[in-house]
């Protein structure tokens, strides 16, 4: 029998691992032939893109280089399956692929679209009698798939953005001159990522003096008179707030200009609190964003995240040769201290086209602001660094044969 | 005899690590009583705000912190000195702090604003007949100074955006549709940092497949067609720009929208050729500001420029101590390979208020790259790592005492 693997979504530094993960358990396996990749997600099933994996990934150390080398090796699609009734052309390509290669399970990585893809595609394996298993594993920086403890990728971003915002505390705390900083953190609709900053507390920051996430309400009055009090504490005020946060007032922010090109000016809502402050409170203010860097920066991932987003990519090859199908893989957490968690199937429908949102219950009354309880919950998943090979001083990554380019 | 220490000018990685030479050769030397830092770097000793170094840096163990915290731990200043014949006040304030506290040494860590200071500072002392020294240590990110091979904090910055620009090639290349990522890297008006993710070719990356530096002539047209050019040999092209190059239409783009509160838009040359690609190609594009992470991301700093910062404050304190005054220490490249860099001193005013553009023979005719002796001339620069100090999973920074915030 064959297995094949493909990566989607948007990118990680940990998606990698999930695949060395499989790639690894594949090579153990006595009764697995070939190892495909599947080039940009579900579309190389579609077109019969697929890569022999062994002949790619060919020693120890190209396992190793996989590890630390951030984004999908195997490329990614943001494509979305039809049904199965609108659309059976698509299906029957797919088994095509699968059967041509004798590829007997089908281990897809990526966050809640890819599981909508598990589902309509182990379904469709139930209605054709084919015995083909599909199973999901998780992964996206967001943390918002419902059921797992957290996803692959999350803790590598939180420590990437941890540590980037400790340094920009420092960066914009040298003037005496008072000043607010505003940094604008990944996570869609969900606040995981802007929460994490957090943990900075454990090492004894004050900063970030106040954290807006998508999950509590935001007004631009209150947000004004939280700077104000901050201000009146600290000469150098940090906000951290996630892309998510919404404020009726950023549309008409956003709504009048156009470019010369006679394009919208669409900025997000760290340079619209940056104008707010501007305007109301007339200090020095910067908005940053850490943009894709918080998905890629492998060079300071958490080894506790590499480390598991490998097993749960074995485990995922694991329960599939078990018999299972149409299943994600998940963490549940047993222990915080000491950290302790242990991977569990749930049935990919649960996860599908789901989000799981930051707890209400750990946002402040005040709503500026996280409890301790949530640096318990994230101080685990950033513990550890992996040792990064360097060459000429630069991290160095797999690259990719120019086949597949 | 006591001493002082300033920095000033806008943060870097090493700036740190150039007081703990001084601090360190202050230390090992009889003569010296106090050693004091002055808060906000020239300001600190108009208005006589010292602080006592042996009180705050305390053990070896704060020193490896500060050599690994980034920006400036005393805070920073833009003031610029008036001359003598305009202020006369500032200079005797100046001068009462530094008899009040029997200071003979005044040790300034700056860039070429600040060696405007050293310059003042030491003639006015020559005009009183004082016998205090004042001597300049360079730094900047911008490796914008004459005189020297190049700057500590320069190949802190180098590292940093190098090892980001790799991640971010990864991430962009994880789609079939075609694309440009444009990164706009530091610089001010010289072009050192953007054209220094060249070092990448070193490591087998073919890009930045385009490098716009302020020194190369540049026209939105030929960009244009650049990119097309590039475009057909990669699926994804990323093009580092420095933020001083300049194009007449970027006055247009942005001259003729104000947003609600009436400010008007001002974006840098990246998010300008972002719209520029978008209105001319119509391709799915993408602008990143590296922004201040540039220069604090001192968690992937280079050992190299640490260890040259630290030793560049040592020599400083020595040569003041020799008897000179109003000089800037530098370093004098010996050799590529093996590296080898000794330390010399030249009169502040060849640095004050100069800069040194990025060398028009390391630009290639078409003014879309740089040449392979550039590689030559930054490798160095960036090699080596410092282990950080982690706690829990996040790097760990030297703390400023509650009396300096």
């Amino acid at each position: 029998m064959n297995i094949a693997i493909a990566q989607s979504g948007g990118p990680t530094c940990a998606i990698n691992a999930s695949l060395v993960g499989v790639f690894k358990q594949g090579l153990l396996t006595e009764e697995i032939d070939a190892i495909f990749g599947s080039i940009n997600g579900i579309e190389g099933m579609i077109g019969d893109e697929l890569v022999n994996l062994k002949t790619i990934i060919r020693s120890n150390e190209d396992m190793e280089l996989l590890r630390q080398t951030p984004s999908t090796v195997l490329g990614s699609c943001r494509y979305k399956l039809p049904s199965y009734e609108d659309d059976p052309e698509v299906y029957e390509k797919i088994m095509k692929t699968l059967t041509t290669h004798r590829i007997g399970i089908f281990i897809y990585i990526g966050g809640n679209d890819s599981m909508d893809t598990v589902v309509k595609l182990s379904a469709y394996m139930k209605h054709v009698g084919s015995d083909i298993r599909i199973i999901g594993v998780p992964k996206t920086i967001d943390n918002d798939l419902p059921i797992t403890d957290h996803t692959p990728g999350f803790g590598s971003a939180a420590k990437y953005v941890a540590a980037t915002v400790q340094e920009i505390i420092r960066d914009s705390s040298v003037y005496s001159i008072p000043s607010v900083t505003i940094v604008e953190i990944m996570g869609r609709h969900s606040g995981w990522l802007a929460a994490s900053t957090c943990i900075l507390r454990a090492n004894g920051e004050e900063a970030p003096h106040l954290i807006y996430l998508p999950e509590g309400d935001f007004s631009a009055e209150s947000f004004i008179e939280d700077v104000r009090k901050e201000m009146a504490k600290h000469k150098a005020v940090l906000v951290a707030v996630s892309e998510g946060v919404y404020d009726p007032g950023m549309e008409e922010f956003q709504s009048g200009a156009t470019d010369v090109f006679g394009h919208k000016y669409l900025s997000g809502v760290g340079k619209y609190l940056e104008r707010l402050v501007a305007d109301k409170i007339g200090c020095k203010v910067r908005s940053i964003e850490l943009n894709v860097m918080q998905r890629c920066s492998s060079h300071i991932c958490s080894k506790t995240d590499i480390d598991e987003a490998e097993r749960i990519g074995r485990h995922a090859l694991r329960a599939a040769l078990d018999g299972n199908t149409g299943m994600m893989m998940f963490f549940r957490r047993v222990s915080d201290a000491p950290y302790a968690v242990t991977i569990d199937m749930t049935d990919a429908s649960n996860v599908a086209n789901l989000e799981k949102m930051f707890p209400a219950k750990w946002i402040t009354p005040e709503g500026n602001q996280v409890t301790d309880d949530a640096i318990t919950y994230f101080l685990p998943l950033v513990q550890g660094e992996v040792g990064i090979y360097m060459k000429n001083g630069m991290p160095t990554h797999f690259q990719r044969p120019l086949q597949m380019r």
